[in-house]
């Protein structure tokens, strides 16, 4: 509970409306898209500009509160639930695309834009911003800043690490900082822009970021490939980079479990016999060079044992495979009540290796996990379809998905690929850093935020409030 | 001076060959490429792998050593000059190459290997790393990472950040940590790669690197396009990329005092009746849409006021053009006793109006400044040349470089787009990052290394111990 006089300075702030502490709007900031984490923070304000930012923060910081930076909570390392209190900084009333610079090929925008819209904006001029977060219909392009979002483009194009190159951040002292600028090239000191890209909101809060954009590609081509074995899928990407060297600017794994729910819920003709799928595209400005790398790809397809393979006959269908794809997590959801998506990451020449470790690891703990991604940038959604009011079950899928993370590291992976640490990871970091990892990185921490007020509890493991389940 | 027991626990790590404190060797390493900087080390020792470096740091740092980690030393900010004495570590026995993998397109090597000698060895293979910097052929590849090298192939492809996607370092403390790993995806925590690149060995000793590879271009093609009007050349360059949205792996600006040494020195036929030239290189897989690129370039070009355009005839033909740009620097060096070049750098937008006020500046201090440089990526590289045995000049030189930073800033763009900051530029990063920039940095600094022991007087301005010139 905030005591009355710093709500009052909240709210002379932003103006009576943009500060609440109503149980409705605090239960509200209580959660985002991770599921069982919940935890109610002491108010949430909503901050129209950066001075805004700034005043909130002097508060915060001199009073120790909790700041927690949000933008549409679409995360899934329950990366903004308030698990120490404190304030939610809801991002968006700061949400106005600011500029789309075509001399220098630039975008320069506010948190709070959504990222869909941001696309669109761009696209319309005929440029094109790669990252494509399945959240994109309902993500800020901030939140996708925070958490160095990924998306089905990243294997050709790289995550928002690769696009942002300039921002401009509020400090938890109040002080404001613009790092970069509409430059391709800048080492004046060390790379700021960088070290906030995915750094969560535990470090600042950013009011205005600049991105680098390309030229839109003119031409796609979009593909399925059908397996009844799943290791010949998980081997035909490897045989497509590797040793074929073509980088698709799709290429995405979906198993037989995943498939079916998809399916079901889309309705676009999936093959529910088929023990796995590849949905692959290529896109670029040369129709001659991209109708050359599909039909090698196919070639590559068949001879790894590809039951069969199909080429999107039009536009609007390659769309609705896409569109499908992205649905793969929502789709899930329907079909149990709780459903927790993971991310590890490993060398793509190890994907094959993983998919048969996940499938061990889930028969192992008696436990149902489906596995869909990114397979071209070695990034796995295994994901598991449970219930959380069933503890013996969870305590279960936990461990298997704490041996899934070693099995990843173990294979020179990560425990994250592009979803963060959050609360839900914070405990395998250390597996993947090492314990100096883990020292320097509290210390950058520090650096930026002494009195530990942003976003507390989470990258770095410590005991948290007790957590709320709540089923959906 | 180190006393003889330090002296003596150095020799017993790395055996009596490989520390060296007589006064040729601190002699050799009291300079590198930067002009009018030099300060005697104390000693140069050369480990022969990971466990010596970190015992030598562990020696360092205990007794509050300077440690002044160094490749080839081919830097332009004074950053390898060890201007607080102490340690130099020269990385050249720790030069291997450790593997190329085809599976996940990744190189791994230690810092010490030869930047060109490591091309030859991506490019055997048909792979292609892009980052290129004109000293590549006496350069390693941990100088290259602690700078953050560019070159010319900057504009369609990055710099180094871009490709470095993990590294093995060992902190002041003697502790090695590994950062990434063959993943092209990695969120697990504050991304310490991308913040060690260009850390200008400030922050840890690096000592094994991996990076990405692409697939080698299979073809390309070279044009010169000649002014007789200066800031026609610059218009053409955001006229190619920002209006008719091409991106040429190579842009090159070339004014008319550079290309009459650069020509003097290589005899190709460079035009010295233009006051300016754009090198300009398209490169690719498929034919037709690079020939496509440059008959529109070759159009641009003309219609922006170019007196003429060549086509390179052959492959031979283009290399020389390249090699010639390449050339620039050392062949400025030769026509007189004292060369300083910087790397102010703009949004590209901004590279015409840059080189206007570059020249006006030149004027005011009647001093004489070539301009050529990486125009694609606003990276213009203004070179003085001049006399440090002339202070009067040198003062003036140096006013005119300091009104160029602060023009360089009010565009928008940085102080140094490539070769870091070091000693050079140290007094200057303020008005780039401010002051709440600089106090960042400084914590960060002090997260890693907090006896100051690593690069002292690098980066951050302070007194430091009064230097020597030498004359070349």
């Amino acid at each position: 509970m905030l005591i009355d006089s710093i709500r009052h300075q909240l709210r002379s702030i932003v103006g009576e409306a943009y500060f609440k502490d109503d149980p409705e709007a605090l239960v509200s900031y209580s959660y985002d898209a991770t599921p069982m984490h919940q935890s109610l923070p002491d108010g949430v304000i909503y901050p129209a500009d950066t001075a805004q930012v700034a005043a909130i923060l002097r508060i915060a910081n001199e009073h120790r509160i909790p700041v927690i930076g949000r933008g549409a909570g679409t995360n899934l390392s329950a990366g903004t639930v308030p698990v120490a209190g404190g304030l939610v900084m809801v991002m968006n009333r700061m949400n106005r695309l600011i500029e789309i610079d075509r001399d220098n090929l630039t975008a320069t925008f506010q948190p709070g834009l959504n990222t869909k819209q941001f696309h669109q904006a761009v696209e319309q001029l005929g440029y094109f911003y790669p990252p494509d977060p399945s959240s994109m219909v309902i993500s800020t392009m901030g939140g996708n800043i925070m958490e160095c979002a990924g998306g089905l483009r990243g294997l050709k194009y790289g995550t928002t690490k690769d696009y942002v190159i300039g921002l401009e951040a509020v400090l938890p002292s109040g002080e404001i900082i613009r790092t970069g600028g509409k430059l391709y090239k800048d080492v004046a000191g060390y790379d700021l822009t960088k070290l906030l890209v995915g750094s969560e909101g535990t470090l600042a809060i950013i009011t205005e970021a600049t991105v680098k954009l390309l030229t839109a590609p003119t031409y796609k081509k979009t593909m399925l490939a059908m397996y009844k074995d799943i290791y010949a899928a998980a081997r035909t990407v490897s045989s497509i980079i590797g040793q074929h060297r073509i980088t698709p600017s799709t290429l995405e794994f979906i198993d037989n479990p995943t498939l079916r729910v998809v399916e079901d819920f889309n309705k676009i003709g999936l093959p529910l016999d088929m023990e796995a799928i590849l949905l692959i595209e290529q896109d670029g400005s040369d129709e001659a060079t991209i109708d050359a790398d599909i039909e090698k790809i196919r070639h590559i397809c068949l001879e790894e044992g590809a039951a069969e393979v199909q080429l999107a006959r039009s536009a609007e269908e390659a769309e609705k495979l896409m569109k499908a794809r992205r649905s793969a997590l929502s789709t899930l959801a329907r079909i149990s009540p709780t459903t927790i998506l993971e991310d590890a990451t490993v060398p793509r020449s190890k994907i094959a290796e993983m998919v048969i470790a996940i499938n061990d690891i889930a028969k192992k703990y008696n436990v149902n996990i489906c596995t869909f991604g990114h397979a071209g940038d070695g990034n796995l959604h295994p994901t598991c379809t449970t219930d959380a009011r069933n503890p013996e079950e969870i305590h279960r899928v936990e461990q298997a998905f704490e041996e899934i993370f070693e099995k990843a590291i173990g294979l020179g992976g990560t425990i994250t690929g592009e979803h963060g640490v959050g609360a839900v990871k914070a405990p395998y970091l250390e597996w993947k850093v090492g314990a100096a990892g883990i020292e320097l990185m509290k210390a950058i921490k520090h650096a930026f935020d002494p009195n530990q007020i942003m976003n507390p509890g989470k990258i770095f493991a410590k005991p948290s409030r007790k957590r709320v389940v709540i089923q959906h």
